[in-house]
C-alpha cells in the first residue's frame, strides 16, 4: 500500500486536483464545487492572509482527499472547518478521519477551542452528519429552510479537549 | 431638515465613511470595523460579483447610515444581512428603521425570501436585537460561547412577505 503524507503548502496543481475532488464526490452542487475552488485561488494569491488552511493528503504524488479550515473572524479561538473530501476511490478506509484528526491537531496547536461545520439536513448528507457525530461533534443549531425549502442547515460542534493533540511532526511533509 | 436620500452606487470615498460610521458607533470591535471596511472594498473591486450590496443614507453629500446585504452562496433566495449602522447623530430618528425597510424591499425586489442577520449575546446589543425583533426577525438559532466564552452568536430570520415591497424608485438616486 502506498504511503499516505499530509502536505499544508497550497500548489497552482490543487486548484485541479480539488475540482475534481469535490465534483466526484458527487455530492456538492456546481456553485458549492465553484467555491471550494476559489477557496484554493485565494490561499495561493493571499497565501495566510486568506484565512483558509489546507491539508492535502497524497498517496505518491496524487491529491486523494482535502480539508480547509480558517480562524473564524472576530472571534477568540473558534474555527470553521469549511471543507473536507476524499476521492471515491479513497473512501471507505479511514482517510476522512485521519485528515479530521490532524486538521483537528493543527487547530489544537493553533490554540484553537471549538471547530464548527456546517452542513445540509438533506438525505445525500446523512454519512457526512453520521461521520462527524461518530468523532464527537454535537448538533448546535438548525436553521430551518436555509439552503432552500425543505432543506436546512445543521450546524456541529466540537469543543477541543485534552485528547485533540497537535499531529505527529512525522506525518507532514 | 435636509432631505434624506438613498444611494446604491459604492464610492471609494465610502471607505472612510464606513470607517467613521462604525468605529463612531462604538458597538464594534476593531476587527469587525475592518471587515466592514474590507466589504466596501471588494465591492469596489470586484462590483457585482463581490456579492456585497450597498445602501448609503446620506444627507446632502455626508454618509449618516448605510446597510450592506447580499444573497447567500449555495442557497436559493436567502440573504444575509451583513451590517446596519446610522452615524450617532443620526440615531433615534428612525434611519435606521428606513434602511432597514429599503434593504428589505430591495431583497423582496430581487426575489428574496428570507432574510438572515447574525447578532451577538452581549449585553451591548440589547438595542441591536429589540430593534430587529420589532422590526418582524425572530430568533432562528443561538450559537453558545461562539464569540468567545459567555459571548454567544444569535442568529434572526426574516421570512418576507407580501408587506415587503420594493422600495419606491424616487427614493432612490
Amino acid at each position: 500500500m502506498d504511503a499516505l503524507r499530509f502536505r499544508e503548502e497550497v500548489k497552482p496543481a490543487d486548484i485541479r486536483a480539488v475540482r475534481c475532488i469535490v465534483e466526484s464526490s458527487g455530492l456538492f452542487r456546481e456553485e458549492e464545487t465553484e467555491i471550494a475552488v476559489e477557496l484554493v485561488r485565494e490561499s495561493l494569491s493571499r497565501g495566510a492572509a486568506s484565512g483558509y488552511h489546507f491539508v492535502f493528503a497524497e498517496k505518491k504524488t496524487a491529491v486523494v482527499g482535502y480539508c480547509c479550515y480558517g480562524p473564524i473572524p472576530c472571534t477568540a479561538r473558534r474555527y470553521d472547518l469549511y471543507w473536507i473530501a476524499v476521492s471515491p476511490g479513497e473512501q471507505g478506509k479511514g482517510l476522512g478521519t485521519e485528515l479530521l484528526r490532524f486538521c483537528e491537531g493543527k487547530i489544537a496547536a493553533l490554540g484553537g477551542e471549538r471547530i464548527y461545520v456546517e452542513t445540509s439536513s438533506r438525505q445525500s448528507y446523512d454519512a457526512t452528519r453520521r461521520f462527524y457525530r461518530k468523532r464527537g461533534y454535537r448538533r448546535e443549531a438548525v436553521l430551518a429552510d436555509f439552503y432552500a425549502p425543505g432543506d436546512s442547515k445543521i450546524i456541529l460542534v466540537k469543543v477541543l479537549g485534552k485528547n485533540d493533540l497537535p499531529p505527529d511532526p512525522l506525518l507532514c511533509l
